[in-house]
C-alpha cells in the first residue's frame, strides 16, 4: 500500500487559479470533479476516470446553498472534511482539494443566475423546481474559475448529467463533460450521500428502487408498453414500502423527451420518498 | 494619413481562440469591444479606449436576435459588414472582427439562458422584459469565447454597463469591464445606431433629451426634490414633443436604487419615444 498523499486544500478562486495555471504552463490536462463532500466509492470512481484523462485532478467539495429548497435538506446534509480529505489521501489519486466557502461563491448583492430549459424540463424539475438553476450557476462558476480540460459527473444523477452537458455546449466552455457509471452496493442500491440517512428497515426498501428499475426495463423490452410499465413500476415501489413516487419514467436518453416505443437508446429513470428522504436511481433500458 | 489596416475576421469560435491563443502566448493583452455593427464614433471610442489597455483588439459584431422582442426592431436593425469593416479599418486599432452568424451562437437545440437581477431589476426592464437575459447571455458567451483580458462598454447604455459588470463578478469571469463616456452630436444627442431611423423633424426632438436632463441634474442639485425633477423632466419631455416618457429616474450611480437625496454619486436615466423610435441617455448628477 502506498502511503497517502498529502493534499493541499485551495479555498478561494485566486489560489484554485494559481495552481491550475501552473500545471496548464507545464502541459499538464486538468480535470475537475465537482462534489457536495460526504464522499463516498461513487466520488472516488469520478475521481479515478478523471486521473484515467488528465495529469491534474481538482475534487471541488461545496455543499451548494442555491441548489436546495428552504424545506430541503441543506442544514443536516452530511459534512466531513477531514473525513472526505482522508479518503481522498488514501486514494492517492487527487491533485487538489477546492474548497470555497458561501461567501467566496455568493459574495454579498450576487445577482446572476445560470438557467438550462431543455433537458432540465420535467422530472427532477416537477419535484425541485429551483434545483437545476441552482446547480447550473454553481457549476457555471467552478468550471470558469478552474478552467480544467474535463470534469466528470456521474450517471446516477442522469438528468443533471445532460444539464451539464447541455450548458457547457450553449456557453462555449472549453472543457468536455465526462459522464461516470453509477457505483452500487451489492444489493444494487445506487451510491448517494443520503443514504447516510437511512435506518435499516429503510435501507431495506431502498434497495427496492434499482430492482423496480430493472424489471421496468425487461418488461419494456418485452413488449409491455411504456405508459403500462411506468404505471406498474410506481405501483412496484409503492408495495415495496416507498412512501410516494414522484415519477417513474421512461425516455429518449438524450434529450429526455417522453418515447412511445424502444426505437432510440432509451433511459428509466424515477424518485421516490421513504419519509422524507427522497431516492433517485435510473439506467439504461 | 496611415494607409488602413487590413482586418481579418473569425467567422467561429475555434477561428477566434486561435487568433486569441496566438496572441496570449506572445504576451499580449487581448481586449473585446462587443458591438451589434452599424459602427459610428461611439464604438471607435470603444476601441480607442480598448487599444489603450491592451496591445491586441477584438471588435465582435454580433446583432443578437436574444435581446430583441418580437414586436422589437430586430429586422430593420441597421447592418453594413462592408462600412464596419472600412470604418474599422480606417481607425486602424483593431486587430480582428469577430462576426459570428446566429447559428454559431445558438445552435439547435440552444436551452442556456445567463439572467441577473440587481441592477437588471426596473427602468429597461420594466418596458423590455427580456432585453437584459438576452445580452448577459451573449456577453457571457462572447466572454467564454474569447477569454480577453478586458472588454469595453458604452455608459450610453449605462444601466447595460452595471449588469455586464455584476454577472462577471457573479460568474467569477476572468475579465475587467471598462466603461467609456459617451459620445455625443454638437448638439448633445448621444450617438446610438438607432439615430438612423430619424427623419430631421424627430431629429430636432431627440437632441431636447439630454438638455432636459441635463437641465434635470441642475435642478436635483439646486434643492428640487427627487420625485418632482422627474415629474418635471417628463413633462418637458412631452412638451419637446416626443411621444412617450418610458422613464426618467434619479437613482443611485452604482446600484440603480431609487434614491432620496443627492448623498452620493448618482445618474439620471430616461427612455423615451417618437413614434416607434425609442431613444435611452443618462450623464452623471
Amino acid at each position: 500500500m502506498s502511503s497517502p498523499k498529502k493534499l493541499e486544500t485551495a479555498s478561494n478562486t485566486v489560489e484554485l487559479r494559481l495552481r491550475v495555471r501552473l500545471w496548464r504552463n507545464k502541459g499538464d490536462r486538468v480535470a475537475l470533479v465537482p462534489t457536495m463532500g460526504a464522499l463516498h466509492e461513487g466520488h472516488l470512481a469520478l475521481v479515478r476516470t478523471a486521473k484515467a484523462k488528465a495529469e491534474r485532478v481538482v475534487v471541488s467539495i461545496f455543499v451548494n446553498p442555491a441548489q436546495f429548497a428552504p424545506h430541503e435538506d441543506f442544514g443536516r446534509y452530511p459534512r466531513d472534511m477531514a473525513k472526505d480529505r482522508a479518503m481522498l489521501e488514501q486514494q492517492g489519486e487527487a491533485d487538489l482539494i477546492y474548497a470555497p466557502d458561501a461567501r467566496e461563491m455568493y459574495p454579498r448583492d450576487f445577482a446572476t443566475r445560470v438557467a438550462v430549459e431543455g433537458p432540465a424540463i420535467g422530472l427532477e424539475s416537477d419535484f425541485r423546481p429551483h434545483f437545476f438553476s441552482g446547480v447550473a450557476t454553481v457549476v457555471t462558476k467552478l468550471f470558469i474559475q478552474c478552467a480544467p480540460h474535463f470534469a466528470t459527473f456521474g450517471e446516477k444523477d442522469y438528468q443533471q448529467l445532460l444539464v451539464v452537458k447541455r450548458l457547457v455546449k450553449d456557453l462555449d466552455l472549453p472543457l468536455e463533460i465526462i459522464g461516470v457509471p453509477t457505483i452500487r452496493e451489492p444489493d444494487g442500491l445506487a451510491l448517494s450521500s443520503r443514504n447516510a440517512y437511512l435506518n435499516a428497515e429503510q435501507r431495506n426498501i431502498a434497495a427496492q428502487l434499482n430492482r423496480v428499475l430493472r424489471a421496468t426495463t425487461e418488461r419494456a423490452k418485452a413488449g409491455t408498453s411504456i405508459p403500462q410499465a411506468e404505471s406498474e413500476a410506481a405501483a412496484a415501489l409503492l408495495t415495496a414500502g416507498f412512501d410516494r413516487v414522484d415519477y417513474v419514467a421512461l425516455r429518449d436518453a438524450e434529450t429526455l423527451a417522453p418515447v412511445n416505443a424502444l426505437e432510440k437508446p432509451a433511459r428509466v429513470l424515477a424518485a421516490a420518498r421513504i419519509g422524507a428522504i427522497r431516492l433517485i436511481d435510473n439506467m439504461n433500458v
